[in-house]
């Protein structure tokens, strides 16, 4: 540990962070974060959002009934928000990580600081299908890819506002820096434990999604409690298989709090969007309809496009997200997908 | 495959069956097993349990609102059950396993008969802490373990008598008699995995008990989601140590539908008698209060013991299983408990 990164105040390590994104997830982190003790301010492109946060500590658009931490302000200035930050943390949708990493380079290049960067968001980008350590990579920092931190697991944000106990693994090539990060993000509710595979903790959380599409399908059809488990973990197989032999990750990096804790989570929690959206394509809505009527990102709809082609070229037996592909753009029947699915060739259950 | 074995009929393979045990997942195993046309014998030691079965095809102490397939007769004469058996299915408390097990060996020496063995029994014995296949092998099969296949997933007797979609994995050290039951077993709502890892197979459905009271207990307790899907990760990550270290399995196996599926389905169906019992006992009831008012085994409660015992005696880190042993035998308090947990050290993830 450099302990000169850090701040020692009150016997606890302490940082300057700033939170890019100020939606839901975003807010509360922030707001934990200064409760941790740290310096944190939040960065997003919506000037109401920012105001409310400024003036009353809330930020009711996306988190009802709460308050954040009120020494966290909120701008719309990338580059104040940036001002001797240590840490930077992405919890943007996938669509405008690019955009802003682009921009937080300029204001470094400028600054000359070269702070860690942490994602919390959870995607594969459409077109290049990159993960998000991969385009900040690219974008930020090409030739130190160790100064990035994926965190993933189960965590609704509504939960963690709540101080309801959580666990969350932070991946990073460098030991290091995923120590730095699981010293100044845990306290006495979040857990963090580290994980030396940045890809597969990336690549749990931005899958999982389309299994949560899957799961609230099948709720919605009113399959039960058997069915949903059995897809779960034949989901968590594809996801295995897709992370494996597409972007070399370990096999049991999924078996953990980015892989099925977090699939458990989203596949099973009133709070999360991709289920509740699956829920309604289960009942017989349209995806347009679901799509307009969500008011947030139900990032597994688009997640599920990049998972279809990369199923394609590399030939990865993907049959649930398939079978969400084509159910969402392809028009394809529900009941004859869950038939065709359990009249599938009987197999061995574990094949990578 | 030896299709000797098998009489073939309406292009269907199937066999005689006995299956040991008339409780709910008894009873509905051996009704599902009917409908895929097998001939199948009930065999229990409650006289009017049989009765009832024999007279109305009902099997109302366990399963209310539900009738078998009226073609399963019940009987509590062994000999009579396993006359003609080409598969003898145990689904018996894991008390009961050697003692029957006993029992049927003397009918084997008898006929001569050589059926192969199926386990849906999930526990370790207490005092030996041996696996079920142990003792099916050393009682029946002391010279051949492969004739022994353990089915497990996430598979309520509830779900399944609805016919609600249902994955199991099938495990063997041979892999043609795992495939033998997976072609017997399998119908439109019930696939079967092959899996060649008996004892890991074997050793989720049994350790999955003791986690299902922890995520009781959380919910008793009043936490949500997010804690339960941590509490399930960090359980599996556990309960795979155990296995490895223990029992020679293989990590992969627990990712699988024998380990998180059933999991997930014992932590979070109200189906799961070991899920509700920790939930009193989050609630604040004592153990000797839950066990006498639940009315079925909590196989958790017995499973917890030999768990510990194995923790200690290859120093296995399993800091969720103690703690609910502590809590269940040395009256310690559940909110101490807790604090303890979030306190250890920091830690990486996956640690076997």
């Amino acid at each position: 540990m450099k302990e000169i990164f850090f701040i020692e105040s009150l016997g606890k390590k302490m940082a300057k962070i700033a939170v890019l994104g100020n939606g839901s997830w975003g807010s509360v982190l922030g707001s934990m974060l200064a409760d941790n003790g740290n310096d944190v301010v939040l960065y997003g492109n919506i000037d109401s959002v920012n105001q409310e946060i400024n003036e009353h500590h809330t930020n009711t658009h996306y988190m009802k009934n709460w308050k954040l931490n009120p020494n966290v302000p909120a701008t719309g200035d990338l580059e104040k928000a940036l001002d001797g930050a240590e840490i930077v943390l992405f919890v943007l949708p996938t669509k405008a990580v690019r955009i802003v990493a682009k921009n937080v380079r300029k204001v470094l290049d400028k600054s000359g600081a070269t702070p860690l960067l942490v994602t919390a968001t959870k995607g594969i980008e459409p077109g290049s299908k990159k993960l998000i350590s991969d385009i900040l990579t690219e974008e930020i920092y090409p030739n130190d890819s160790e100064k990035i931190v994926a965190i993933s697991g189960p965590s609704h944000a509504e939960n963690v506002a709540q101080k309801d106990l959580t666990a969350i693994a932070c991946a990073s090539t460098s030991e290091e820096n995923a120590k730095k990060i699981q010293e100044v993000f845990s306290n006495n509710y979040v857990r963090f434990y580290t994980n030396d595979d940045l890809v597969g903790v990336e690549v749990g959380g931005a899958v999982k999604n389309v299994i949560a599409i899957a799961a609230g399908i099948l709720v919605g059809q009113g399959y039960g409690d058997d069915a949903k488990a059995a897809l779960m973990t034949r989901g968590l197989a594809e996801i295995t298989r897709l992370g494996v032999n597409y972007f070399g990750a370990k096999p049991m990096t999924f078996s953990g709090l980015s892989g099925i804790g977090d699939l458990i989570v989203t596949c099973t929690s009133v709070n999360s969007r991709n289920w509740r959206a699956g829920k309604q394509i289960g009942e017989g809505k349209s995806l347009d309809y679901v799509l307009e009527n969500m008011g947030q990102v139900v990032e597994g709809a688009t997640t599920v496009k990049a998972v279809h082609e990369l199923a394609q070229e590399k030939n990865i037996d993907m049959p649930i997200s398939e079978a969400i592909y084509r159910v969402l753009y392809e028009n394809a029947n529900v009941e004859d997908e869950i038939k065709q699915m359990m009249g599938r060739t009987p197999k061995p259950e574990i094949q990578l």
